[in-house]
């Protein structure tokens, strides 16, 4: 058989045997060697080349390499087949996963003003953040020969008589430890539970002088990143504010991919130990490790996301969803614990999951909806999730209706060439002079900063700006030229926002028509479902009287611009409000709030849900949105003038 | 550091290094070698001996030691000390464990009639063991784009209209199945469930071609000895019948050196292992093999233990059983699941515990009082269950008294040299002649088998007329001389039943003053309980109308040589009756009939405990029991005549 052997930059090289023939994406990853194929290995990404140092492989031609770059060995890993012994370098993964990983900093002072702001809101509709689980501190008559009641009992009716509760729950990892924290505490202990008005559960027991803080955790569980709280359960302050990207990316950028690559054998546990261990697990360490909050005192966990994620995350197949009729495994379910899913907090933590509406609206969405407050007002509004998947929800206090859209990773930076998170040195604003072309920025950090790359807010408004200053036209091609405007020798035209003499990072900074044209079937899509929506209930963009935007694209975002790029509606600009990673927000509530919890269970089952799919014109309408604004310059009233 | 090597019999010797001065035994254990060591290493039972081959150890004097033996390199290793390189020579210890493994043979057809009435008895008390788990057939509609609800949801209602319960509870492990199954069976699945009015728990499902058994496990852990039942939960029917020894017997003989041992560090696991992954998990795995049976079909486990066993078996802490005021973590537990304790079956088998009523009367006695039936009738009985730890229940349908004694492992053929278990070959009954003082046996196995060894049954005959015929005294020392009875060099009698050309197996099959006085003490402390527990409610033992005698010492017991040596009182032999392993169809019972379950909680609250240590003259009465028949020949008026 065959050696394969691949090269890294900065790691010691891996070499397997293959059989001949054998596919050399298969093979890399058969070894735990992760290229880079967001596409899943259909050949349609071209993410995943390798350079071919020795030996043959067999690869089909592919539009992803150049015949320059086919006589340098360059080839697609997912085409190619092995034919003798092969040696190939493997391009660094760590810096293309790092470029999908631009969501806004959770940590930044806007973004905890909008989440303090989106909380409230949350609250003032009468949810109010009460602490559902509690420490009880529990003290009991000290056994003797004449009162040998055995340990449990004695816990459990300390228990009834302290809450009047008949029905007290002893979980198997209490009374395992309960025999020695009994007398540790001297038969006082604190008891971490969850009371209803039937029962009590009791997660944990420690002896009465430890100081126990009880930890839940909302995350998000995004097709590209990762975002996590930890929070205190009894006060609700949060503890740590963490994001990461999603390590299944490397089985492909969009949820269609991920399905794919999971109905392959050995699939569903992959994707999941990619989400779990390789993602959750190492943010959950991190975020107790910087703030010393012990892992094993987090006893509750809400987890906010699409369909897919919270399929793969649960383990459970999920080809069903991308099949017709597209069915769910679940919408709710309170089955899931975190010992089934090996999420290293406590083992007994209940991981309730935002409720799905169907294979393609979930969640994210719902719990997303619930802190939108669109279900709080007589008036029609429209909540709008920029995420790798675009999810709308129009409606009002009375009904509501969703659709979900594939956005691609470009509003979380994705395929951006450039692209970069919100913190200290991203392009997050930008205005260009329309007689010198010549750029200015308002970058994240310190004055005096230099700019390193482009985060989300600042994409939309360097899109708009090359628009309105003529730089490119409505197809996003660059018709202007000067000194900024470069072309490389295929004729792909670019933008430099800063040279690398100006730049803060080692290279030049700028955006190019393949970023533009990423982004602009993006922003075409979300508009484009818009429209399709709510003409389908012959409603009007110009009825819309509030939009809730919401996603990792950052607190920077400049409504006008969105607007003016043909990605937001032409209307008020006052009726935009950023509300944050709103599915993040709503996995809070879910956790401290018992009626926030239950107010989302009951939107879920109120949102009727279009399928995008199965009406018509909406191929035609993404078609006439991928323009600068659209082809149909009269939606875009204010912008035409 | 020295280095220390074990050398074995039939296996490569194994070298550790240890520090100078360490313990022996320790260094063993720590290596993993196992050395027999009933008392856990305090010195006291002299079974931990090795053979010195080379090196220093430094060790103290032990009664257990002669000087010969001592000169030839024989050391105790609980009091060994390494001084320098050592090498051991270590006793076969699969020999050892096996000397101990003589319980009846479960598929002896005399057991299982035994079973059979015990059973049956039960069942004659209302209490019909109907299924507690049923496989219910589940058909649905298939969904559509008009009827698409998720997976779980589909089947949930399916089996709410089938059944009229509301609450139904899929767990994760169905979840993560469903959406295969359901498709695979064309939306018509079976579903392992377990109902009550209030709701239905769905364990498993199947698609609907598939032919499902539902397992059950009924479990008797003692301290010796280990017997379980694989039952067809629908029917009731066994599968299958397997005993082995208890793998924690390495760790002392009884239940006080195991919580010794357990207290050390790692102790609780290190006892949970010896318990569950080298005994009951192959126990399953080759029950499981014989019946072609899946271990994972296997949804729901009873134990019945001592309080001891069953707190250990849970991996939870013992130290507080034997220290006053000697309180068990629990009496009844419903926590326990097969996940928690790595137990080889459904990983959601709920593990039902036979409740215990103190630190010293646990679950093998609560639910062999069921099988009993004392309770069930307005007479006194007596029930004894005879086993490494002796246990009695006295009462009738009014009121019911609990004791314990330490009686070792001898009613279970431990601690007689030719020891064997109820099969080919055993000595299952004696008789011998007065004045040629030559045996006649009945023994197991096919007409024409020669004698290998001595069950439990057989060592009460010999004993009995050993001490009729004047061989030996009411000490149990030898007082007559002859061809069968010889003495070795320290003056120790024995008796020669075959001598090796008349023996089946390799050498003679003897008794010896050690097993006599080993056996006196086991029924000593048992005649002792008896009289100890009457006399402090004033009662007589001619007040006794029943004597219901347990454990697993097998049928071939004759109740008048019992009767003969001063184990069980001096009545009526009609009034005695065998019951087999009641602990085992305790279990039994409890899995198959939910009346039966109720009825041993209600069992256990209602029994009293005495506590013989706190009554000041048991300490003699067990002393003036240790003789034939006891020193009190008045109290055995039929046999003094």
């Amino acid at each position: 058989m065959p050696n394969v052997t691949f090269h890294f930059e900065n790691d010691k090289p891996v070499t397997v045997s293959a059989v001949k023939g054998s596919n050399l994406l298969e093979t890399a990853r058969s070894a735990n060697v992760v290229i880079d194929a967001p596409c899943s290995g259909n050949g349609a990404c071209g993410k995943c080349r390798v350079k071919l140092v020795s030996g043959d492989v067999n690869c089909k031609k592919s539009l992803h390499i150049t015949d320059e770059e086919y006589a340098a060995g360059w080839r697609l890993s997912c085409i190619s087949t092995i034919e003798n012994d092969v040696e190939v370098q493997v391009p660094d993964i760590a810096s293309a996963f790092k470029n999908r990983m631009k969501i806004a900093d959770l940590n930044s002072k806007e973004e905890i003003a909008i989440f303090e702001d989106a909380r409230k809101a949350v609250e003032d509709a009468g949810m109010p953040m009460v602490n559902t689980m509690d420490v009880l501190t529990v003290s009991m008559d000290e056994p003797t020969l004449d009162n040998p009641m055995p340990d449990n009992e004695r816990l459990t009716r300390a228990i009834e008589e302290m809450t009047g509760i008949e029905k007290v729950h002893l979980p198997y990892m209490v009374l395992k430890k309960l025999p020695v924290v009994l007398r540790e505490g001297h038969f006082t202990v604190k008891c971490v539970v969850r009371q209803t008005t039937k029962s009590v559960f009791v997660y944990d027991v420690f002896p009465s002088d430890e100081n126990i803080v009880i930890g839940g955790l909302a995350i998000d569980i995004g097709t590209t990143s990762v975002a996590a709280l930890l929070i205190n359960m009894q006060t609700g302050e949060i503890i740590s504010r963490a994001s990461t990207g999603n390590g299944q990316i490397r089985f492909g950028a969009d949820v269609i991919n991920r399905i794919i690559e999971s109905s392959k054998e050995g699939g569903v546990k992959k994707l999941q130990d990619a989400v779990i261990k390789e993602t959750i697990n190492p943010l959950i360490a991190q975020m107790c490790r910087s703030a010393g909050f012990p892992a094993r005192h987090i006893y509750r966990m809400c987890v906010a996301a699409n369909t897919t994620m919270n399929h793969l995350f649960a383990g459970i197949p999920s080809d069903y969803l991308r099949m017709e009729p597209y069915i769910p495994a679940f919408f709710k379910t309170n089955s899931l614990f975190a010992s089934d899913l090996g999420i290293c907090v406590h083992p007994d933590a209940h991981i309730i999951i935002a409720p799905n509406v169907g294979s393609y609206v979930g969640g994210d969405i719902t719990a997303g909806t619930l802190v939108s407050m669109l279900w709080n007002k007589p008036e029609f509004s429209l909540f709008i999730d920029l995420g790798t998947n675009g999810e709308l929800v129009f409606g009002n206090n009375d009904f509501m209706m969703c659709c979900a859209c594939s956005a691609g990773p470009a509003f979380e930076g994705g395929d951006i060439s450039c692209g970069m998170r919100a913190t200290d040195g991203a392009i997050e604003a930008c205005t260009i002079d329309e007689d010198s072309m010549e750029p200015t920025f308002r970058i994240v950090g310190d004055e005096g900063e230099r700019p390193v790359g482009i985060c989300g807010s600042g994409i939309i408004d360097i899109i708009a700006e090359l628009f309105r200053t003529g730089i490119i036209n409505p197809k996003g091609k660059f018709v202007r030229e000067g000194r900024r405007i470069r072309h490389d020798k295929y004729g792909m035209g670019s933008y430099v926002l800063a040279f690398q003499e100006e730049a803060g990072g080692p290279k030049d900074v700028e955006i190019t028509e393949v970023d533009i044209d990423n982004f602009i079937r993006a922003k075409g899509a979300i508009f484009s479902a818009i429209r399709t929506m709510l003409t389908s209930i012959d409603f009007d963009i110009s009825m819309i009287e509030g939009v809730y935007v919401a996603g990792g694209i950052g607190s920077g975002i400049n409504m006008a611009n969105a607007v003016r790029i043909g990605m937001f509606p032409d209307i008020d600009l006052e009726k935009f409000h950023y509300i944050g990673n709103s599915s993040l927000t709503g996995a809070y509530s879910m956790l401290l709030s018992r009626a926030a919890e239950r107010k989302t269970y009951e939107l879920s089952t109120n949102m009727t849900y279009l399928e995008l799919s199965t009406v018509p014109s909406y191929m035609d309408e993404f078609v006439a949105c991928c323009f600068l604004p659209h082809t149909d310059t009269s939606l875009f009233p204010n912008i035409s003038q």
